[in-house]
């Protein structure tokens, strides 16, 4: 089959062995995958990563260990937990210590024709909901988790700083708690698709005045990867408010945590989430995904697709199968 | 009158003139006060402190434009807001941007015989209770506040890094959970101070292996007030726990933020809590805080008792009047 594969921060497209499928597992063929951020910091030599990368998908199914599903579109959370563990018996296999996560940590990933994935991390795509949507759900769940970790009244300003991919769904899944909620960002046409939304945008320029007064917020919310970011948050985010890191940032940062238990920062971690929530909000057309589709290519085109993603400001690229 | 004063980094006992009462403020007359690790670390340069430190008193009303006040038995909130800002009109003067703080920031402490305070930050003590439980009046709130900022379940289990004063405090109030509370510290005198009051105790030394499993708790209070605290604590933090930071580092923390968000940590800083709260948790013995005390020294000796605070593993010192 058909495969992506990062080496020493280098993507090639090659000829590969089709995935094993080990028991309790579904064998996947691929139908259309995105190219997200942490894709790229993979490429860069984040975690180490050598293989096939790609989590976010949408994918029929073509071996199972029941056949009912053999044919089902499905879409799959991401995290493969042991199973043994305390926390794979208490649902939480998102942090089970032993897990694998596709294209990221020792499981090949979605960037192939074929991947597999255990039978209960999958989840059945509605028939009306069109693969272009349905490849959202990850970034969605992703966007929804800080629901999940944080009680957001509607009386809330909420910043979220960054209009990257994961940004713009982020704004839209926050604004439906009736938040007061505006997005800061670098580039005119990523907040031009906030139009109609309700969310707020900011085009910001790096070294200028912040655009909301200091301690303006509520909430803020990182996910611009990189310290600049963190620095604007940190300076947007009033005392007792809540700060929610999304990005993973690949440097180490310099803190001064005296100044968080001054001003009784709360610092929220916040990464995957529940894809079924997900589903349902794209379903009801509560988060309006299409517009951020850059372009699609084909598999055999994945080095090109890999460097227009890279492209500053591009949004989501998506990979088909190729032929 | 006398008073101990901070100015580079040392501590001396001065004539210094009576403070003017402002406007709704009393004038008070020490009848105890506390040495804190705070006051420690204002001496060591911590804020750029110059002048009269403390922040822990039982105090006496001279003065006050409310004559029911005078002869009053009385402790401070130690934060006094603007009056006027969004903050102060929300009953949130301590996170006024304008305020000054007692000892701390720009208002005489507490180490004088005679020290003011606005009316509406004094707190009347019940007669029942001696001076010399009164005046942990204010590291009693400060543990009762990371139970104002978490809800802290019967299930989980606690771990407290740090046997200093106020981690021992902050054990006693999190034990009235019913959580399995346990401390780790470096003074065996010290956890034994802690005996009977459930709260299980590790002593642990520089280096060796952790006395709990890595991830055993659902939440962890850093108190410590140094760097290799933060990494005990955040080995000890569960996915998805929280991590209170109660400490005020004089270091900036090098920290690799990613971490915090691939294991969902949620970090509390925390500082000031309610005095009228713990007041009653002093009245009906929840706290047992007598067995902290190390030593009592008059004012004049203030140097003495600021060399003997700063010994290892020194319990509580208080101050009292001279004469
Ligand atoms: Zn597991
Ligand atoms: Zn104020």
């Amino acid at each position: 089959m058909k495969a992506i594969f990062l080496e020493n921060g280098t993507v090639s497209v090659r000829d590969m062995p089709m995935p094993e499928r080990p028991p309790h597992h579904a064998l996947l063929r691929m139908r259309l995958a995105g190219i997200c951020d942490t894709d790229l910091q993979l490429q860069r030599g984040y975690y180490g990563f050598e293989g096939v990368p790609g989590h976010e998908f949408v994918a029929e199914v073509v071996e199972a260990p029941d056949e009912a599903l053999i044919g089902a579109r499905v879409v799959g959370e991401i995290n493969l937990g042991c199973g043994a563990c305390d926390w794979c018996r208490r649902g939480m296999q998102r942090h089970c210590p032993n897990r694998t996560v596709l294209g990221i940590v020792n499981h090949p990933g979605a960037h192939a024709e074929y991947l597999t994935l255990p039978v209960e991390n999958l989840h059945r795509v509605p028939d009306s909901m069109p693969d272009d949507v349905a490849v959202f759900t990850e970034p969605v769940a992703a966007a929804c988790e800080i629901l999940e970790q944080v009680h957001v009244a509607p009386t809330w300003n909420i910043a979220i700083v960054g209009d990257g991919k994961l940004g713009l769904l982020i704004a839209q899944v926050l604004r439906l708690t009736g938040a007061n909620v505006h997005l800061l960002g670098h580039h005119a046409h990523k907040l031009a698709l906030l139009e109609g939304t309700g969310v707020q945008t900011h085009l910001v320029h790096e070294g200028e005045d912040l655009p909301l007064p200091r301690h303006w917020a509520d909430m803020v919310v990182e996910v611009t990867g990189n310290p600049s970011g963190f620095a604007t948050a940190r300076a947007l985010v009033r005392p007792r408010g809540v700060f929610v890191l999304k990005s993973t940032f690949k440097e180490r940062l310099d803190l001064w945590l005296a100044d968080i238990v001054v001003d009784e920062i709360t610092i929220v971690g916040s990464r995957c989430g529940p894809f079924d929530t997900a589903l349902r909000l794209l379903g009801e057309g509560l988060v309006n995904v299409r517009p951020l589709i850059e372009a699609t290519y084909p598999l055999d085109a994945g080095v090109r697709a890999y460097e227009h993603a890279a492209t500053r400001g591009a949004r989501k690229i998506l990979l088909r199968p190729s032929g």
